[in-house]
């Protein structure tokens, strides 16, 4: 059971949702993350045409929805539901912050399916179907403006499963090749000729200059062509100033 | 400066967008995380009717955005700005993901605004745009479908910031007194012995019931009122049990 089957065994369950643009915004939500199973409770108005528009191309997680009668129907099977809800209740278990359920649902999903039960856009889950779950989570908000559109609460939910999923790609590796310890040292080489022939360094009183220059061009990771194309300035450079001093510092 | 300074010292800017529903739609989803000065560069449309309905009581938060006429403009007096991106970019800086970048950006606003950038519906950030800004940063989605709503990419965002800012507050006080640890000793006691007497555990070889028992009691974290339940309870058995052995066992 690897991580990717993790994310196929998580349910999202929206119950009576009332706005169908909501439900195709959710569907796209999921999508984003890998996470596809969408359950519909008694939704207010069936997934429509402007439900299809807000999923832009999630159609699939919409077409592939299982419409259930009741919440019981939609959890059968489960042996984790966790109820989002944003109010504080009475004789109901402490709330979780999402970031660790969804720790507990991937951890979870590896045995069996996992359900995230979200509520009714205005008054969220009744405390009946809150009691149907065996944990409660919450996605910390601005206590003075808690307003989490319902797509926006299954986003950052799914973002967190997806997370917790471990899925996520190392960084791209550089698209071209770095420059080697080697090339960066042969360039300070070259930068400090070229300052000491133009009498910007003075070689007596270095100061700390040439110490400023690396620590300008350490915090780069200079590509290799970087490097020749700074080299072939320094070198133009130096060329250019020795041609002067030639020339009998005609430029001076 | 507290971390209540930091996300004060936050701007979003939302680089040339073309739908006004998805200014308001961002306003809400940065208001719920406390998340409050929107820039907007080069808005398609000024924010209207449908912004302010999307934005569902974050009014204030668009009527004190601020419109610019290029990202220099919005950038002006920034310390640290953050490409967000989904694209992989040629001759560019690495990109990390938000967790890690929120961090980054919370740390720096102690001491000077920082900016996260997000480019149009469309087509994401330019190349030149890329190159304002000191870093970029990516939400890892499912790369099969990557197509993230603006808003919905704000919401990730700012809750990113919001949890990197640890402003949020600890879990709820349980609502009602906890029992004690020798209150659940005394229940379990009570168990043991009311067991015993209905026969259903035999003294004499107890196997592992009463840890069976206290795996399943010790899981809940019990309130002072419910031991006192479950201890009437177990009173009421004993009693039962008691009454029908004077009476000569006449149920058995």
């Amino acid at each position: 059971m690897n991580a990717i089957s993790s994310l196929d065994r998580i349910r999202i369950v929206l119950v009576e949702t009332s706005h169908p643009g909501n439900i195709g915004a959710a569907a796209r939500a999921m999508k984003t993350m890998g996470v596809n199973r969408l359950f519909l409770v008694n939704p207010q108005i069936q997934p429509n045409g402007q439900s299809l528009a807000m999923a832009a191309g999630a159609t699939d997680v919409l077409s592939n929805a299982v419409i259930c009668s009741s919440l019981e129907d939609a959890l059968k099977g489960t042996t984790l539901a966790i109820a989002m809800t944003a109010r504080r209740r009475d004789l109901s278990h402490p709330s979780a912050e999402i970031r660790e359920s969804a720790i507990q649902a991937i951890a979870d999903a590896r045995d069996g399916d996992v359900a995230l039960v979200f509520g009714t856009e205005m008054s969220g889950l009744s405390n009946e179907d809150v009691l149907k779950c065996q944990r409660i989570a919450h996605i910390p908000v601005d206590p003075t403006y808690s307003s989490l559109n319902l797509a926006a609460a299954v986003q950052v939910v799914c973002y967190e499963l997806r997370m917790a999923a471990g899925l996520n790609e190392l960084p791209a590796k550089p698209e071209f090749p770095l420059a080697t310890f080697e090339e960066i040292e042969r360039l300070y080489r070259h930068i400090e000729e070229t300052l000491t022939e133009i009498s910007f360094l003075d070689p007596a009183h270095p100061k700390r200059l040439m110490t400023r220059i690396r620590r300008i061009f350490s915090r780069i990771r200079l590509e290799r062509e970087e490097v020749q194309i700074l080299r072939g300035v320094m070198k133009m450079v130096l060329r250019t100033a020795r041609l002067g001093k030639t020339n009998g510092s005609k430029t001076l």
